[in-house]
């Protein structure tokens, strides 16, 4: 929901607003209507705990069928979903008629399993969030406190966040409900187990630039 | 920090790595010697409760001159201060050297000042807010909690949230802090009032349209 001007398009066109990170433009008149919820626009429902990680990345708790004119808005092209089980029909409905990825990295959200959260998870999830290739991206788990907040830790170590920072968001989501194994996961992970996969995109890109150029693929779930 | 390619330009531009809310592009060699903090590149320590509020707008507590590495990698072209303070000089230094414009809007921050929230400071600085121009932007008043609390909670109901949603994300900020007449002046807030606003941007953006296109301006303090 942001005015925009571009030079490249027509007046309707350059007065672009979007909502949350919404790509693709509207024009005038659709915001003129509804602004402000006065022109009987839909009340949006994020999911819990919804929030911005970074430009393209969202986390929450598990969407349901009532935040689907929210998660519209978004635009989402894939889901790193972070629970073992099944993803629920109705939801699953949603996702497949409107395209949208699902990664899932099963990781058990149970109190018991300290420690028990698998490195090669985290490491498969950030490298789908490494690569805007799939974002928008929606990052979630049950709740979106414990392994979403892992993972976004992790994150927020790549990208050399101080610890202490790094734990004060972590905290922001799970509240009372922190867990020290998760904080304990966060600190342990090794960033530096990243550079290989980032550097293995970087030459395989490299490796597609001439005129016969390959699309840049991971093995296994980046098809 | 994210895998970008953009057929418009050469190689080494074409994969952009970005840190958060970066805009223009750094190269390769860059990212493969600083990752994951394994070559020596400084931790990056962002502001108390900073958080991503949505595509260029950002929240957090006052930023010191601690936080400045972290600043600098969002490119911020403005501020939005919300204390009635003057800015502090060790801070006004480097803003200044970066050309980062600030927009003040004095609320009163103490306790005892119940409702007392001015709306037109308010209303002034969610137009800061909306106009892409001042992006990206930084929110921010002491702590991060209260008035930026407020602010932010009068953005997302004009993306048309859901009060519920709205509470939730200013209660994640506020935790134990939180201020029942902070969500009542959110819940008060009239979005219809920024209508006017929007459309006189609108209007005046339209009648720049011509051979003799104007800039877009606002009256006041955004000139």
């Amino acid at each position: 929901m942001f005015l925009e001007a571009n030079d490249q398009v027509d007046v309707k066109e350059r007065l672009v607003l979007k909502p949350v990170g919404r790509n693709d433009s509207d024009d005038i008149s659709r915001f003129s209507d509804g602004l402000c919820n006065g022109g009987g626009e839909e009340v949006l429902i994020p999911p819990l705990n919804f929030a911005v990680v970074d430009r393209g990345i969202y986390r929450s708790g598990f969407p349901t069928t009532n935040n689907i004119g929210f998660l519209e808005t978004l635009k989402l092209r894939s889901i790193v979903y972070l629970c073992p089980e099944p993803y629920p029909n109705e939801m699953l409905e949603y996702v497949r008629s409107v395209g949208i990825r699902i990664f899932q990295f099963g990781i058990d959200g149970s109190k018991e399993s300290l420690m028990s959260i698998p490195n090669d998870s985290i490491m498969g999830a950030l490298r789908v969030l490494l690569d805007i290739r799939n974002h928008p991206v929606l990052i979630h788990c049950k709740r979106g406190k414990h392994r979403t907040g892992c993972l976004v830790g992790c994150f927020r170590k790549l990208q050399s966040w101080c610890l202490t920072a790094v734990f004060e968001e972590y905290m922001r989501f799970a509240g009372m409900k922190t867990r020290i194994s998760d904080l304990r996961f966060i600190e342990a992970f090794d960033v530096s187990c990243m550079t290989e996969c980032v550097l293995g995109i970087i030459y395989r890109y490299h490796g597609g630039c001439g005129s016969q150029a390959r699309r840049l693929s991971y093995s296994g779930d980046l098809s």
